[in-house]
């Protein structure tokens, strides 16, 4: 711990998610010291959405010590742009049309640094934080929820690309022309189409069309299944259920093989709801991959699971870019 | 030019190739100073090839004033590990088969120190000393020639990944399954496939025998078909040479799609034979790529044709590398 560690020794993390924007105040071994959180959409603009976040904010930070303790904040969000510090054109926020500087707008009220990226590329600082990635210097993470997202990480820095929006792993086209999947971006055959939970859910309804062999899945109706349900019945050992699986692990593997052709990472480190099925969905990912990546780099990379699950995992990924402003 | 610069103002490049090695030393403005070169495979083992090395060498480091005005030594060389300096089991080099550490053998012989990647990578870092590079951060160099090679460029950082075998995008896979083409690699359906000189070869082959349209290319034997010949044909305006072209561009400009999702990068740099057919080839790229990388990154990337074509091309990116060691 260096001498300003020990000044300053905790940083705000913000997950600002389209419902709830959560807080949590964390030190350097990533435990949150006090927690707080406001509803995103109550605010109509976003100079009453910052007036929020500082007076919920203030309430905390004096619970340990007051603003000298602060280091920095760092906020996870979606469409936020690192290098401006901004959101922009956030479909899901009403205050989020047009180019938002938010990262500035807290940094003046609150008085410290204050830094911005997208939820994976929070995940990804936070596994080199506190995580699984401590030590590592490549690595990429790729998060499995309502989206498929990434965040990589080349010779111990974060990949921000030429205009703060590298790493959208989960738009690689993985079936390319007319029969690749619609994906939610206007294009065809997106990893995210495949792989995202709704991606699953169409998997399941795919394959229980195409056979009639008895499932648990059978039981919910075809436009209810979810990716939890599919979880649930592969770990009951349903055929089909695991089926789904092996269709989908077969897509994450392949498209790691095409990653490790660009990055050769030690490590992918997979984060989110799909991933709680553990090795039914990780032994289909490892099978894959290694049926299809290069001579050069077979047995070289490891597969793990985020060590950030829970609650509060996205409060520290958050938090985690409050330590790497330089 | 910094202090050091003036004290030692060159560095030596040698563009190891499987049939000839050619040194040169360059200048911080990567103008070549003097020049000689050696039969790379006229040696039965290392320690020959080593010592004819520094014997060329010497004559020509005496012609710029001795060992004192020399900074390092870069290499580009094949199968080049850059963390280790070695050379591993390269199957076209007869005294490299095993682990060879040429770059400590050198190093020792020579008394400077020594640096060694593949010259795709070398490509990649003498763009950023002296080409079309300059100042920029992100960018990836795709070389097109017997293979198809790349070096890319992260925060301003050549991308080595975890084992120093980063940066391998010809071997992305852009035909899944068994439609796709044979690779050299043992695999199927890579970019390399395709897009190298034997793939664009193959790819007028297979256009040829499915029409029975009229093209220049119909006068040359079909075995003995080359992209030079494609290019030429091209260049007269034959319909069923740019009909190669676009579909290769096509290969290379969706490719280059899903490499901006990876790193965004604000520009992609070819390099080797087959852009001497400039616009022609460039064009279908651009085309692909508009229509296939996500929306957020639409316009953003240049596409440029590398400022080292030529002949030293290869021995001007072997000496950047001498510049890039720390």
């Amino acid at each position: 711990m260096n001498a300003q560690t020990v000044l300053k020794p905790y940083v705000i993390g913000l997950d600002l998610g389209g419902t709830n924007s959560v807080f949590g105040i964390v030190d350097s071994r990533g435990d949150i010291k006090a927690t707080t959180a406001i509803k995103t959409q109550a605010y109509d603009n976003v100079e009453d959405y910052v007036n929020a976040c500082v007076d919920a904010l203030h309430i905390i930070i004096d619970q340990v010590g007051g603003i000298e303790k602060i280091k920095a904040m760092g906020i996870g969000a979606p469409n936020a742009n690192y290098y401006k510090g901004t959101i922009e054109h956030a479909p899901n926020l009403v205050w989020g049309k047009g180019v938002v500087p938010l990262a500035d707008m807290l940094s003046q009220s609150l008085g410290i640094p204050v830094a911005m990226t997208n939820d994976a590329n929070a995940a990804a600082i936070g596994e080199m934080a506190y995580g699984v990635a401590r030590g590592m210097k490549n690595f990429i993470v790729i998060t499995l929820g309502t989206g498929v997202g990434s965040g990589i990480v080349v010779n111990g820095e974060l990949v921000y690309g030429s205009d703060g929006f590298a790493g959208e792993l989960g738009h690689v086209t993985m079936v390319r022309g007319e029969d690749g999947r619609q994906c939610g971006c206007g294009r065809k055959g997106c990893l995210e189409a495949y792989c995202s939970a709704t991606g699953v859910a169409r998997t399941a309804r795919e394959i229980l069309a195409k056979t009639s062999e008895p499932s648990l899945l059978r039981d919910i109706k075809s436009e209810e299944i979810t990716s939890l349900d599919v979880s649930i019945a592969a770990g009951k050992g349903d055929k089909i259920a695991n089926e789904i699986f092996e269709f989908t692990g077969k897509m994450l593997g392949e498209a790691c093989a095409d990653f490790t052709a660009f990055s050769s990472p030690e490590a992918f480190i997979f984060f989110g709801g799909l991933v709680k099925a553990g090795d039914l969905i990780m032994e289909p990912i490892k099978k894959a991959y290694d049926a299809h990546v290069l001579n050069i780099f077979k047995g070289k990379a490891q597969f793990l699971v985020s060590g950030l699950e829970g609650a509060s995992a996205a409060v520290l990924g958050a938090s985690a870019i409050g330590w790497d402003i330089k």
